[in-house]
């Protein structure tokens, strides 16, 4: 029999989802569970695909259908299950093999298992898939982090698999070792983000403004035609629109307020704060599904202090265009601030990440493929991959177009007392970047007073103490 | 000669001055310095305390000095040199010793170090000091973590040379390991947050209002008098009426804006994130110096999108008045985030972290030292300590009182276009927090549809999907 192109091992669903577009695709893939009934169970379902399965019944087996160099997804719990895998194939890989993690792995598990495999003849790959399970199946964004020459020999398998934009693969080779579970950490920090701002916009259209779910549908659907045209948006007015089949209410009014987090947006927090990069519309966001959950406290608060949603005064037709500005600017400025975190990492692990690559890979397949990203990706091709998304031509002036809406949205939210974390957030980074005279000087003259830190001069270089001497504190 | 209560090496700045506070309060100290020219020149400074200050050549000598069970307090640099000196104590010193550090260790550090002593017979204290080289010198406030007997050994000096509120000592035993550490860098992530509030309120009034320091300086002073009475607020009115003898200008006017930040901030915002608690106020503040520091970036962002510093309308009687509350609300949330991350990691790592005693210590001799610590302590005191402020009966009345003028100031500031990062992100913790029937029912269908996360409904238990079908995306 023809060896197999490529071996997975883990029939999950995402795992069965992504063998079947490989061998869709055209490639022969071997597969292994280590439940053989799920081995046999994927098997049955894949139908006219079956004659590009290779069934195994053990690693040995698996190994040895595949066509060296073997490459070898992994697509199983992260974690512990990873590195047992990976003892696993050690013991019957050969030179130059490779091995694939495209679980939610931190990437920093993935770079000490980068490290691990050097110099044992195996190379290794930490892929980031996006687009769940749907994106798995037909088309998913993918993220690589390994050796060029290792994602050589998989190039062909994965830019097959992956979703198109326009035609162009939304697959790519971003870096060494943990380059792409960085980079599909902060994509998953930004859609935190996009998610709560978009949770806050409804927020407002149903308590500020009284709207109906089924009113606010099309505002969502009109938005998806304009610059905010997004999966996100999409799947918005979608949602709006459903209703539950056992109360006939909209879908939405009988779900209960209560978002779980994984783990991929605390991750994305605690690296910007290692890096020491501002990511506080993704921090808002984080903690506003934190708050979320805290369902019994929130109601005995509000029992505490009384309801304070007031309606917002003035045109609705005025506010509605305010609202989709005010995203549009809140949008531009968490995507500013993923890009930048990606770009102190790129620093500090030495990637060089190419920027305009990755908004390209994200503009189909991922969860937060955007018409946005497509303009990113144009703009973000003609400067230097270390500027801030905020200082982008193209941006500067649709920022500056958008900002006066956000500061209204935000401002009239503060009064009426609707909740809007990230938007807020968004804010006072944009209004923070762009004061060229901040008001640290006080916080400086502090630190000089109470602990003798010393500050800088506008007048001279060097460092420089107070006229309170030392101990005044 | 008479055996040394307790030793000390390191004699740095810090180390010096808690060295002759002991001294100063009648406990013989043994000294020891890696350099014997500064141990030398440190006996000199000593002045009138020589007589109760033994100096050693060697820490074998130094351990020979102390009372058994002997307490060595290590203040080093945070991180190698504090295992350094613990590897060199461990082969002089004898079951029952302690070896504290006082310096500013990350807890996870002093977690570590705690169960690597455990079984040598020694144990180890993890030493919060508050209060900067004054504070050493005259006072500081103490946060210890080991265990109770190793503080009955030491709680005598400590609290001899703590800062005294009402007669009260600011030094006490919070909980095993890294108990102490860990609120120490809870207690420098809320300085962080109420020094930058003052700079955002201080910002308004310069460039909102338009205010001279000289003008602003007795705002603060009047404020320092009233509910925002604290050391920070005192020290805010002293360097707004300092001037520059170089210029004559008031100092605030030439000094740089840029702001440094160490390591507490930082780890705040990371444990409060592997914790699950919101702590946005901190997070805001760290962003906001790390924005700060990039002053060239900032000059040229404002040149591309201009400035949009906008005067404040309005009476200023009336602007000045909402500016106080809004400051005492946003510090009520900020502390409210401080406290629910101590309650949080209380319960993570088993510590039964003693609210009240908290806030009574953090009264005087640290950076946040004010009135407002007693009104927690007090309303703690009655309260189960893991009541977020926000609910306790005394704050529900005083954040009921100040919210509204927070909600104008940060509206105001939005419009206006002056950032107020840590307050909106206050204000934002607060209405998200007294929300009862928020806005994440969006984000919980938006889950299902892509990822088919499920959803909880208001009106059954257990976990639901949308009528949207499987595989909607």
């Amino acid at each position: 029999m023809e060896k197999a192109e490529i071996g997975l091992i883990g029939l999950g669903t995402m795992g069965s989802n992504l063998a079947l577009n490989i061998a869709e695709k055209g490639h022969r893939i071997a597969v292994f569970n280590r439940t053989p009934a799920r081995t046999q169970a994927f098997v049955e379902s894949a139908g006219a695909l079956r004659d590009m399965v290779v069934p195994c019944a053990s690693i040995e087996e698996l190994t040895d259908a595949i066509r060296p160099p073997r490459p070898v997804i992994i697509m199983v719990l992260a974690g512990t299950p990873v590195d047992e895998q990976i003892a696993a194939l050690r013991g019957v890989m050969s030179a130059n093999d490779i091995i694939i993690d495209a679980g939610n792995a931190n990437f920093r598990d993935t770079m000490r298992r980068f490290k691990e495999l050097e110099g044992s003849g195996l190379t290794f790959i930490g892929m980031g898939v996006s687009g769940g399970e749907e994106g798995a199946r037909h088309g998913p964004s993918i993220m690589v982090g390994g050796t060029p020459e290792s994602y050589q020999r998989v190039e062909g398998v994965l830019t097959a698999i992956s979703a198109k934009f326009k035609g162009e693969p939304c697959a790519a080779w971003l870096g060494t070792d943990g380059a792409g579970h960085f980079v599909k950490t902060i994509h998953n920090g930004i859609e935190y983000a996009d998610m709560q701002m978009i949770a806050e916009i409804y927020g407002i259209l149903r308590d500020g403004l009284g709207m109906r779910p089924k009113e606010i549908a099309p505002v969502f659907a009109g938005w998806n035609k304009g610059r905010l045209e997004s999966y996100l948006i999409e799947i918005t007015a979608s949602v709006l629109e459903a209703d539950d089949p056992k109360t006939g209410r909209p879908v939405v009014d009988i779900i209960l307020d209560r978002a779980g987090q994984k783990g991929t947006g605390k991750w994305s927090v605690i690296e910007a704060q290692q890096l020491g990069i501002p990511a506080t519309a993704i921090e808002a966001a984080v903690a506003a599904r934190v708050l979320s959950s805290m369902k019994d406290e929130r109601l005995a608060a509000e029992k505490a202090y009384g309801a304070n949603a007031l309606k917002f005064a003035g045109d609705r037709g005025d506010v509605l265009g305010d609202l989709e500005l005010a995203l549009f600017a809140g949008k531009i400025a968490a995507y500013a601030q993923g890009f930048a975190v990606m770009a102190g990492a790129s620093k500090e692990f030495g990637w060089n990440l190419p920027m305009p690559t990755i908004a390209k890979i994200w503009r189909a397949g991922c969860i937060i493929r955007s018409q946005f990203l497509d303009t990113i990706a144009e703009a973000f091709g003609k400067a230097d991959p270390s500027t801030n998304l905020l200082m982008v031509p193209a941006f500067v002036e649709m920022m500056g177009k958008a900002h006066p809406s956000l500061r209204r949205i935000v401002a009239r939210a503060a009064e009426a007392g609707l909740p809007v974390p990230a938007l807020s957030s968004a804010l006072a980074y944009f209004d923070g970047y762009r004061q060229g005279r901040g008001s640290t000087d006080l916080t400086q003259a502090q630190r000089d007073f109470f602990g003798a830190h010393g500050f800088e001069r506008i007048d001279a270089p060097g460092a420089f103490h107070g006229p309170w001497g030392s101990g005044a504190a």
